[in-house]
């Protein structure tokens, strides 16, 4: 394995070695032996907000306050005029209560559309298109240096996905500085989280780019589109869906990023060809982690 | 890229040049220049069971009407008890409607629990979880040497996922032998599309494996397990709570399937190691296929 250290522009990044994200499971290889692997948790989050039950998200557990603030945020649920007077994690019957000074729009909103809560979810994707509606992303430029930067520093930080494996990440980056990398076991919680960090710490998003490891599906475009930041990078491949919306909002995005190689299939105006890599190098990725597929 | 063809035992798989399920896009890449690539569609379709909105489903758009009938039966919402007399697809609209003689329990369950329908998501993961209570798997034999030669052989077919990449594949097998390959950008949809096909064609599902490209986190195992296929495969990793309950329902997990090698994490008494492979061998999956992470 490559060796790995902490990045000196992170924020805030995995912790691998924290209690309760991973296990050591004992089983047996293809030769017949035991052998021990260290597997990551999963483990369900239910989040309300104020006295309503919105959903249950399955997680590895990991800052829960910000994957509740951030599934709120994304979903619309919460917006900048509400103001939030508490988040409350339980980690005994794990929920998240997000409270906030008035009752939201949508919390009447699902009131409306459902009895009991917890069915929130066959909702929530058509109030994430609505979202998108008229929406313009910012101008930005981006250097095509910073991307294969970010991707070797990424590559290079300890995380849950070289010591364990079967994870997603996604890391709020500005120019080629990664600044906050949060993990989860699905994409979306990736994602939720660094938007609830953004919302706490008030984080401005039209000079950023977002780097995920997963797929550039309608979803995650339009998930970056709600939360202002202009460019979106993944090592993996594009829906068509994806590639759609992203036209439409003005989002760069660029996928299957890996070594100095990439396309990008919307916004190419943003780029900045600072950096020609040779032809036909070969992929910087460190080839101990699994990816989470 | 390494030749594929069609696989003599496969009854259903892939049709990677089939119209809609994937389309070619111009972007720029690293070397700025234009650059055609072939990217999977993705589209909603919504599922009714009789008069009642269930689910609306982001998927490839092929096989609705297996899609949905094997959503609804892996959610528990569609028994053997059941009589199905109708399942129509609409595609100018993105609906299936799959009808039953009469109203089925979970009609009536969902009207209880939701007023609008399409909310149903956050309700099905309990669900799910209810119906592997005092489930127990059948006793199986599995011969290691079948797990590297579906590796191979599922490697080595047509498939989007080696025409577009980004995409998910399951495949229900027999010893050593593909059966049905059903893929989607969803993993879950791919599953779910391979338990239609059980149910439509009343397939046994004792005597099978299912092989899976994706993760095997909590809700595939369950979705096996309420299959009733002993024994589930893949070339991805693992999650904590996924192994768990496999040991729970006596389900043989097999994961990290590359080349031959692999680890057992559950249920590993299924298996007979008649292939005991060379130490240090190379993978064997074709290096042109993106993965859909």
């Amino acid at each position: 394995m490559p060796p790995t250290k902490p990045d000196p522009d992170l924020i805030l990044g995995p912790d691998p070695d924290a209690p309760g994200l991973s296990r050591s499971i004992v089983g047996v290889d293809h030769l017949g032996q035991p052998q021990s692997v260290n597997v990551i948790e999963e483990r369900p989050l239910t989040i309300f907000l104020n006295a309503r039950e919105i959903v249950t998200a399955m997680t590895i557990g990991d800052y829960p306050e910000y994957l509740a603030l951030g599934f709120l945020r994304n979903q619309g649920m919460l917006t900048d005029r509400d103001e939030i007077t508490a988040v409350d994690y339980d980690d005994e019957i794990d929920t998240v209560v997000v409270r906030t000074r008035t009752e939201t729009d949508h919390e009447a909103k699902l009131a409306r559309k459902t009895r009991t809560s917890g069915c929130a979810v066959g909702t929530v994707f058509g109030d994430m298109i609505e979202g998108i509606e008229g929406l313009r992303l910012p101008a930005a430029q981006v250097r095509t240096s910073w991307l294969y930067e970010l991707s070797a520093r990424i590559n290079r930080m300890p995380s849950l996905y070289l010591s364990a494996g079967a994870i997603h990440g996604t890391v709020l980056c500005q120019g080629a500085a990664p600044l906050v990398y949060m993990e989860d076991v699905g994409r979306h919680n990736a994602v939720d989280k660094i938007s609830g960090w953004m919302l706490r710490h008030r984080a401005a998003p039209e000079d950023k780019i977002l780097y995920t490891t997963g797929r550039l599906t309608s979803e995650m475009v339009i998930k970056t589109a709600l939360m202002g930041i202009p460019v979106l990078v993944s090592r993996s491949g594009f829906t068509a869906w994806g590639v759609d919306i992203a036209r439409q909002v003005g989002l760069t995005l660029v996928g299957r990023l890996r070594g100095q190689r990439y396309i990008c299939l919307a916004g190419a105006d943003r780029l900045i060809h600072d950096s020609t890599p040779p032809e036909g190098q070969a992929d910087d990725r460190p080839r101990t982690g699994r990816a989470a597929e």
